[in-house]
Order: C-alpha cells, then structure tokens, then sequence
C-alpha cells in the first residue's frame, strides 16, 4: 500500500496492539500443549442437540423474520427474557433498559464509543480483563488503576481517584477475570455509594455470575443502586451500566450478550450500535431465545457448575501438593480463572518459556494491567483442560516454578 | 442516570443520531402502507431450506468447533472461498487478504476506527451510503463530497479534492445506494491512477455486485489496480480496499460480509476488530459456508436478479405512466434502489408528508448528503414489494407528485 499513507495510519493505531493472550494462543495450539492459558469454556458442555433442535424450530416456524434485517435494539423476546431473569435477582427493569450485543466485548466497545474521547479516563482495577483495555484504547483512553484484594477493588484511596473525575468506573464484581476474587457486599455498597457521590458512572461486567460453586450469591452492583429504581418510563436509571453473556452458560462462538442500563444510555449505545454492525444476528437471536425460553439455561447452568467446580477442586488440591511454598494463589467461588502470586523479583514471562519448554501454558499477569505491574504474576484457567490435563499440567508446572525460583535463590 | 455526568456524555454524541432512514422505517411499519423506503431484500427468495439443512450438517459433524470461540480473522474455509469466487472477477488475493465482518456495516466501522480521527477527511460521493456517514461520524470525520452523474462518481475537480488529502475515498461503483448509478470502467480506470498519484486509498463497497439485470459486468476497481499484484506474500499490496456482503444474495439477518484488501491494512483491521467483538459468530460462518460451498450462491442470485429485475421494470414503467413530465429518475442496471430528481424548489420532505397520508413510503435525498443538498431528491427501493403493491404505490405517489408540483407551479 502507498507508503506515505501507510506510515499515517500506523502512527494511527499504534495503541491497537495485538492482544498478548491471543498470540499465546497462537504459541500454544500445538496439540501436546497442556494449556491453562485461554479463557475457554469446556465444549463439552455445549448443548448442541438443543441448537440443533432450536435452529430447525426457528427456521421451519419464522424463517423470513430470522434472516431479515432487524432492529438494533435486539430480539424483543429475548430482551423480555432478559427483563424476567434479571428481576430474580433483584435488577428490576423493562425491556428499553435492554440492549443485545454481538458479544460483551461489543458492549465495552460500544461503552468507549459513547463514552472516550482520546485522552478520557477510565478508572479499572489493576489486574482487569483485557478486552477491556483493547476495546477502549482504540478510543484513545487513559485509566486510573485501582488494586485488588482478596475481597475485590480495595476501598481504600477510591475516593481519591474519583474525584480525579473519570469518565466511568469498571468493576468486575464476580470471579474475576484474571484475577479469581469476588467483591464483596459490604464494598458493593460502598462503591456504589461513592459513585453516586462523585458523579462517576459504574460499568459492572457479570459474565460468571452464574458460574458460583462455594459459597453465598451476592447481589450484583446495580441491585445496591436504589437511588433511582422508578416506575413506567424510568424504571431504572441509576448510575451503573450491567453487562452479561451468554458466552460462559450456553456458548461463546454465537457472540451473543446484553447490556443493562439507564434508558437514556441504551438510546445512545443503540445509536452508536446501529454505525457499528446495525444489529447482532437476529437469527442466533432467535435461536438463543428458542432454547433458553422454557428454563433451559438453569438447567444447563448447573451441569457446568457441576463440571467447572470439580476442575478448580481438582487444580487447587494439585497446586497445594506441587507448587512451592512462597508462591500464593486466589481461591475463586466461581468462574474460569485463578491468579497466582510469584515472590517479587520472579518474572512469570520467564517462567513461561521455561514452562513452554515442558509443553505448558498459561497467561503472565503483566497485561492485565494498563500501564505497568503485574510482573511476578500469572493467570491459570481451569475450566478447558480435562482431568488428567490438569494434574500432570499443574504437577510440570510445579516444577518449573521450583527451578525458576531456585535459579532466583527465591526458593 | 446522574446529570452532570448524563450531559457530558450527551456532548460527546451529539454527532450520532439516530439515522433518519430507520426513524421513517418505524413511522411506515403499519401494515397497509406501501413502503419503497427501506433497503430489505424480498424475503421471498430467503433460501430457508438450505439454511435448516446446513445448521444441521454444522452441529452434527462439528458442533463443538461451531459454539466454540474462533480466530478474529474469520473461518479459513469461508475466507478460502473468497479468494477463489474472488479469483473468478480477476482480483488476485490469498486467505491473508480476507477478513470475515460482522455485516458491511461493521467492516465501514473498522474502516473508522483504523483511519479516522477526530476533524480528519473523507471523500465521499454526493449522495452516498447513509450507513458509512453514520459509522464514520461516530469517529469525528469531516468529508468531502464529489457529484454523481448518470456515469457515477465526476471526474471533474476530482483532482482538486484529491489534493487536499482526504484519509481514503469511499466509492460505490455498482447499482449504487442510493443513486443507482454505475461507475463507468473508463472511470474506475482513472479513478485508480489518480488515487495512486494522490497517495488516497480507495474504499470499494460493492454490496450488489452480482444483482446485475441489464447491460454488461464491469470489473471492481480492485481489478484496474494493477500497480502491485505481486505473488505470495504481497500478492495483492495495492491502494484500493474492496469490502462485500452476503445480505443480499444470502440473507441480511444473519450478519455476515468481506473485506478485501492488502495485508497490512487486513492486520490492523483484525487488531481493531479484536476490540470491537472478537470475532464474527463462527457458528454463523459456517453455515453459510456449508451453504455456499458447492455454488448454490451462483444459481441462487440468478433467481434473485429474475425476481428483483421483474419488479425493476415494473417500477420503471409504472414511473413512466404516472410521474408528471419534469421528474427524472436513473435507470439502474441491477441492485435495489433508484433516484428520483424533482424540479428545484420542490421539497421531497413535503412530498414524504403528502405520501404518507395516501399510505405511501420513501426516504427523501437529504440524509444521503453529509452536510448539504439533495433536497429535491428521494430514493425508491424495488425489491421488496409486491407487483400489485409497485403498481399501486407509484401510482398513488404519481398522484402525490402532480398535486405538490401543481401546488408548487412545477407543473
């Protein structure tokens, strides 16, 4: 391509970088690897009959309408779906609080798109999820970093940064992805509180709500936000922005999630929606709501609780027996993913070659931050490899780190 | 949703309303109105059949890799299968070249958010594509806009503008939307030469390519860029990205369309599209490369041009009884749409307002022009009403035109 215009644009997007999981990925798809690295589901929980049942309903019954052009807003019964499933958890809204979108990495970009402008602040927790930070650097924005304990965004020196004023704040509340920990209520309550008080918006990302194996529910961000739970026309419009998936309790190859908000933000993310992609696939829409429409997916949520917590149980009592004494892990109640602390000092992008060396993988923590940390870090996935896969991974990988830290006299 | 924070965020949209095509859209879903307004495909040809077949055949032999995430790039196959149908229209590319989208809407998106910042120039033609205004606003552009004739896009004072080094220019060379006009191949010709001479790259959006009823194919602009067909690793490294769909000779419902283009723009656009929705639903992909795969889409758009191209002539000569002597119209040689030209001074607005009363859509010209004009224009879409529904309705609309005219002298 020309070469004066191709040097514009790649001054352009340098800060579109390549995803550094999604090159892993790449590294590690040879068939011997035993990786923890990706955030997959289990394919062997996905309900392909049920699918296959669906898609031949849909289609035999309306299929003009699912091959049509549709509306941006999304499937009406599936937002009403939506609407019902949400009010047993207290969220209590109605159907123009609803938007579908192809994926929740749709929802963070459509969130940049309304909400950056180059140089805006967001304010994340360091660790945060990836796509997060991809989706919002191609809109130029800067982040706040807030840490993380094993209850969640820590309280403490919040307030500070809100009142740096940044454009929103980005929680995720559930097992979070990387980092395993869960939020606790009394802090749900708190940051809600705060936000409020300092005018900043809350995006709560709630893709693993459902995937709890120990413990208590706890409600999500939005059912603590009771400033302003109206009637009719204003049922909801309080200050936190929910998105959910159906990529983690039916299947993520669909691209198929939802956000939940103040009507007057659903009208703008709709706006910015329609310039994007016009509408997600009405007919995976369709098919979606087909299966889900008669309690399915509470169903099939506890056979992939049942599957997923046996494979955490299963690395948590591995790392115990193999991994060294001075490295420390979370203990995730849910969810796809643990993190693990290295002694300071020990870089996890070293530890990874060498764990490559004997055919495992997993994602160093250091992304998962926005500018830096995180170095001594690294993520495990539990919910892709199979028994067997887990404990000979965790066994090679308890070698490794026995080496490494040797090397490193951290041992 | 909290005031302070509600008006900045309505600032920084304020330049992505809510396009005015899908407002009217709304106002004319009353089932007894006869609408040309909208852009739908005749659902009638929706080859339903062989979508139930082919979800079948996909969730019975590889279910699992269909529900399962994908690569951002697309499904190799599918993308395999437009290198070789594009092979077949001259356009010399491999696997690397193609990038699989989320509908063309999204592939104008990407093209937004890889090119465009805010205040930076494109040059599109006047009219165009409501949907490329309504994805490149979301990104701050400002345009440029050259005329159209009844040859496309005017060479006239194409250099000047090409001068002021707009990012890229934005062409719709077959059956265009919503002019109906097609570029001449003299034209491309020169269009190329001069986009190469003014380091501008050239956006192709050719949505209706194989909808063609009457006179002869001309080649894609892609194929007069001749300055840089290499082999293998930059087979194709020229300056024009070349983007199509499956809307319509397939089904528009289901999302699904191509980029083309030299690889390095292909890299960055993947990048980008990382953050926006991670990948196209693969589940998607591969039906409709279960579908496609042993030419049906070569038989079924030879049905699709006898049915489209049927109502095409219906509607011209149902114009030619009705329309009073001083409006014009092009005559489009395939895809969906075609223009009308009132007498100056005639507002299509007012016309829009006479015809619904009598139960009779259109989208007036105006929208179609980023900043200015087309005010005595409007747009007929033919292929997705009735024959009895295009005989009646441009009747009806005949009536409208000889009574707003008479009211404005124009007759």
């Amino acid at each position: 391509m020309a070469t004066a215009w191709a040097h514009r644009y790649a001054q352009r997007t340098k800060r579109m970088s390549s995803s550094v999981i999604r090159e892993i990925l790449k590294l590690t798809q040879q068939p011997d690897i035993i990786s923890f690295a990706g955030g997959l589901p289990s394919p062997d929980v996905f309900p392909i009959e049920e699918f296959k049942q669906a898609c031949d309903v849909v289609l035999s019954e309306q299929g003009k309408q699912a091959l049509q052009y549709s509306i941006t807003e999304g499937y009406p019964p599936l937002r009403e779906w939506v609407v019902q499933r949400s009010s047993r958890y207290g969220i209590n809204i109605d159907i123009d609080n609803v938007l579908i979108t192809s994926g929740s990495q749709q929802a963070l970009d459509l969130l940049g798109k309304v909400f950056i402008d180059p140089g805006d602040h967001v304010l994340v927790e360091g660790p945060t999820f990836l796509g997060a930070l991809q989706a919002w650097n191609a809109y130029g924005a800067e982040y706040f970093t807030q840490p993380l304990d094993d209850d969640g965004l820590v309280i403490e020196g919040l307030e500070k940064v809100l009142a740096e004023k940044p454009n929103f704040m980005y929680v995720l509340p559930n097992f979070h992805n990387p980092a395993g920990v869960t939020l606790s209520g009394e802090r749900r309550k708190q940051i809600v509180e705060l936000a409020h008080q300092y005018d900043v918006p809350i995006v709560e990302d709630d893709p693993y709500g459902q995937l709890r194996y120990s413990g208590e529910h706890i409600p999500p961000l939005v059912v603590y936000d009771d400033q302003c739970h109206g009637e009719g026309n204003e049922k909801y419009c309080g200050n936190v922005i929910y998105t959910s998936t159906f990529s983690k309790i039916l299947a993520p190859g669909i691209r198929l999630a939802w956000v939940i908000a103040p009507k007057d933000v659903i009208r703008k993310m709709v706006q910015a929606k329609q310039g994007t992609d016009l509408h997600t696939s009405i007919f995976t829409q369709m098919v979606v709501y087909e299966i889900g429409r008669d309690g399915f997916l509470d169903r099939h949520a506890k056979t992939i609780r049942a599957v997923y917590g046996e494979r955490r149980d299963l690395m948590l009592a591995a790392m115990e027996e193999h991994f060294p004494p001075n490295v420390t892990w979370t203990k995730p109640e849910g969810g796809l993913f643990l993190w693990v602390r290295l002694p300071e000092g020990v870089n996890a992008q070293d530890v990874l070659e060498a764990a490559i060396e004997k055919k495992v993988a997993f994602v160093p923590g250091a992304p998962f931050f926005p500018y830096q940390g995180g170095e001594n870090t690294l993520r495990l996935n539990f919910s892709n490899a199979s028994h067997e896969q887990i404990v000979e991974g965790i066994k090679r990988l308890g070698e490794v780190l026995h080496q490494e830290l040797a090397e490193t006299s951290k041992v």
